[in-house]
């Protein structure tokens, strides 16, 4: 396939303006529509891995931009997975990855973003979130009770509240992308009976019990109301400088395969550059001072 | 003076709507129009001290607002000694203060606010900035050189660039403000003769000579640019629920006063109550097991 041709096809996952967004029309079992199968996208796989791990380079030595790649899925949609696949051939030094858990106290006495900020790569570097503020409105649209959680003032929760809080998404993450700071986020669509095999994998084999838990199923039968949360959630929230990427997941190679490619993409469209190096001249003394340095 | 008549006068130095706001019509050396003596006024800044030392308690009872206070002035202005003053009654478990310094690599290697946003007060607390993200409108529009020491790449610093930066700034504290954090910003407003006063006060006294540094005399020299951009930073970042307070400030007992009763009445319009208590059968029986317990 044609370079130009994968460009294309991963371009159809792209989701740059939001409103209207339907989740309806994505099929999670989608490959692209290209009958390609998977030993031959694992080794496109390999390849992007290599070209990334070459632009992750080329951003550390450009030292202005960040790449923020934010990570979300249902149970079972293959965030931990698609994190280890496709960063395994960058420099950690040039990483960071943060993995958002339930916030404790401290975090509970500052603001939702508080923590997210905190955690964001410095320039030069690929930061990547396994779950992240979107949880503020996905599992607390279902969950409202997390909500009284944060404390947050019975005067401040008004009609406007939900409205408000995308809102707020919205101008973070522009700001961000005024700072330099490229915002990408992927949600790993599964479908549900897909998650129903993952989620048995995980009781039948013992390698992979510590994964599952009990409270899986609850967040499973609440199906339906986390595929609205997510769809308003891109709806809301997907702009041309912060676009949103529904990946197929049911097939993880696919996945990966998309997820890569939109980083590649997004790092070629920087023109990054390497810092002026010293001139020719300057580059000869030194040369030529070493040399005398016996 | 009647407590109605004090609220009455303070608020003439609140600009919540930044729209079309001079600098021009604000005298430094101002008292509030009414001829009460320093003496009169620091009796009345100690029961102010008192009042704002009960309700911070009660802030942090209750549990659930913050207060950002932020100090912006010139040289000599009187952000230390404000800060002392006002909060000198105040539990330190209660308050935070930050003084923003010149910000090093990591800080720079970062968005802006990220070293402003990691240092927001926890819920129940008051929250000091001496210097603060203003600095991002203030120094930095007469020394566009230390933009440049931001690393933002070249393509982001068009001709919206110091638009786009206020809009990030009045995003941020309006979200702020969403989550409980009520964001209040004091101008210390001097007049160019009292920095001089103050200055050569600072030579004068050798208990004073550390805080002299031969820079202020540079930055002295750019004062009408300083008030302009001053001036512009409030017209585009006043907002009813992000005030500003133009603070004549030439008489530092009545800066002291504007600043405490404006903190007063902000923490008076939060409605703060402590938490329910449990009930008196609970503690009646609390009481009765402590009584037991011999």
């Amino acid at each position: 396939m044609a370079e130009h041709d994968l460009k294309a096809l991963f371009r159809r996952y792209r989701i740059g303006k939001g409103g209207g967004f339907r989740l309806a029309g994505h099929d999670p079992g989608g490959k692209g529509g290209v009958d390609f199968g998977k030993a031959a996208g694992e080794a496109m796989l390999a390849l992007g891995v290599e070209r990334l791990s070459e632009l992750q380079q080329l951003l550390y030595a450009d030292g202005r931009w960040s790449v923020l790649a934010v990570f979300q899925a249902m149970d079972g949609g293959g965030k931990d997975g698609t994190i280890r696949q496709v960063m395994s051939g960058v420099n950690p030094q040039g990483v960071s990855v943060h993995a958002f858990k339930q916030p404790g106290p401290v975090e509970l006495g500052h603001d939702f973003l508080w923590r997210i900020h905190q955690a964001l790569p410095l320039r030069g570097q690929i930061g990547i979130f396994n779950r992240s503020h979107y949880e503020e409105v996905l599992v607390t649209r279902l969950h409202p009770e997390l909500i009284d959680g944060q404390k947050i003032p019975g005067a401040l929760r008004g009609d406007q509240f939900w409205k408000h809080r995308y809102q707020d998404i919205r101008a973070f993450e522009r700001y961000l992308g005024r700072q330099g700071t490229v915002v990408l986020k992927f949600f790993l669509h599964i479908s549900k009976e897909e998650q129903r095999q993952r989620l048995l994998a995980r009781l039948d084999d013992p390698s992979k019990n510590w994964k599952f838990s009990p409270g899986d199923l609850k967040e499973r039968a609440l199906w339906d109301g986390y595929q609205d949360a997510y769809e308003e959630a891109i709806r809301q929230t997907a702009r041309p400088k912060a676009p949103w990427f529904v990946v197929p997941a049911d097939h993880k190679w696919f996945a990966h395969l998309v997820v890569v490619q939109a980083m590649i993409e997004t790092l070629e469209g920087l023109s990054l550059r390497p810092p002026t190096p010293a001139t020719r001249k300057e580059l000869e003394q030194s040369r030529h001072a070493l040399q005398q340095d016996t």
